[in-house]
């Protein structure tokens, strides 16, 4: 299956996608999508939420997994962030995906095994666990990532091609908008290669 | 001119439209968006999206106007609002139409004259000056067109029918996106009558 990663921010969000079989991961695309930093608050979401409805379109992921951030330290950041994550989360909805939502202490006990693990730490075990020559760059991607292994890990293994679980995932929040078209089938995913 | 007015909140958002000289205002539409109290997050956005996105677009209006919510108490409901505002100034952008945000004391000073007034006296002055009946309700639809009346306030008399200004606009921050589509001039907007 394929789980795509993303991690807002007020100035940049990162983004991850990977295929996987719940215990081994392929890397398909990283990065980091943002507008330039005295641009206005609406211009930053537009950009955010057209990069990440053009990225949904072009890999196809099976399900959309972001931090939940209810964690913010002040309500002024917490507002700043809420915005763009609110932009996420509408573009996975209008993709038709669910959303898997993670703290940030599951991310980093499910990749480094330590809830209280540097991003420099999940950098390195980011681009270990997917195979990469060189750690993935900005770390605002390698946060996505991040999140992306992390909801690979709490499906555990899916065991066929098909990326169908065998066994049943770890409780985790989702929703399926009802209204959105679904995402497209067949002809777009036939070509997908599960790694095993 | 026309001014759509946007009160977003976390579990209703509320909207008016108003159409003015600057100094006398005509009601067209209000109401409250909103989706089941227990609805998942995703939902909830995706129903204030789709819901602000088929308003601005059979209504017409030339700019968005809402509070700036950069006064919430604490970081948990700060960041629910963000999510909710985020995906209302998005609509707004990918209308093509400039935001304008005014701090909830502004607001107050422009309808009710008294920056601490209280939410029923900004409701009997917003159908005072729409010229209404019954107060607009829920309290979501009359604090949406307070924002609209506030802009109106700010921008001033038009003096003529096109509602081009005749003298400049206070400052008020917009952001008007280069990307999307303009807002449809011509056919759509030929019958619109300014009040006078």
């Amino acid at each position: 299956m394929r789980i795509f990663g993303v991690d807002p921010g007020s100035r940049r969000t990162g983004y991850g996608c990977i295929e996987t079989n719940g215990s081994r991961h392929r890397l398909l695309v990283c990065g980091a999508l943002s507008a330039p930093a005295d641009a206005p608050l609406a211009e930053r979401l537009h950009t955010v939420h057209g990069g990440l409805a053009r990225l949904l379109a072009a890999h196809k992921p099976d399900v959309v997994a972001l931090e939940d951030l209810f964690y913010a330290r002040n309500a002024r950041s917490a507002l700043v962030l809420g915005h763009v994550r609110g932009v996420a989360m509408l573009a996975a909805a209008e993709a038709g995906l669910p959303a898997a939502e993670y703290s940030p202490a599951e991310v980093k006990r499910a990749v480094v095994g330590y809830g209280r693990a540097d991003k420099r730490q999940v950098q390195q075990m980011v681009a270990l666990l997917l195979g990469m020559d060189a750690p993935p760059s900005p770390l605002d991607a390698s946060d996505a990532l991040a999140v992306a292994v992390c909801h690979a890990h709490s499906i555990g293994p899916t065991g066929d091609r098909d990326g169908v679980r065998k066994r049943p995932a770890r409780s985790w929040r989702q929703y399926v908008p009802s209204e959105a078209a679904p995402p497209e089938a067949g002809a777009g995913r036939a070509g997908r290669r599960t790694v095993s």
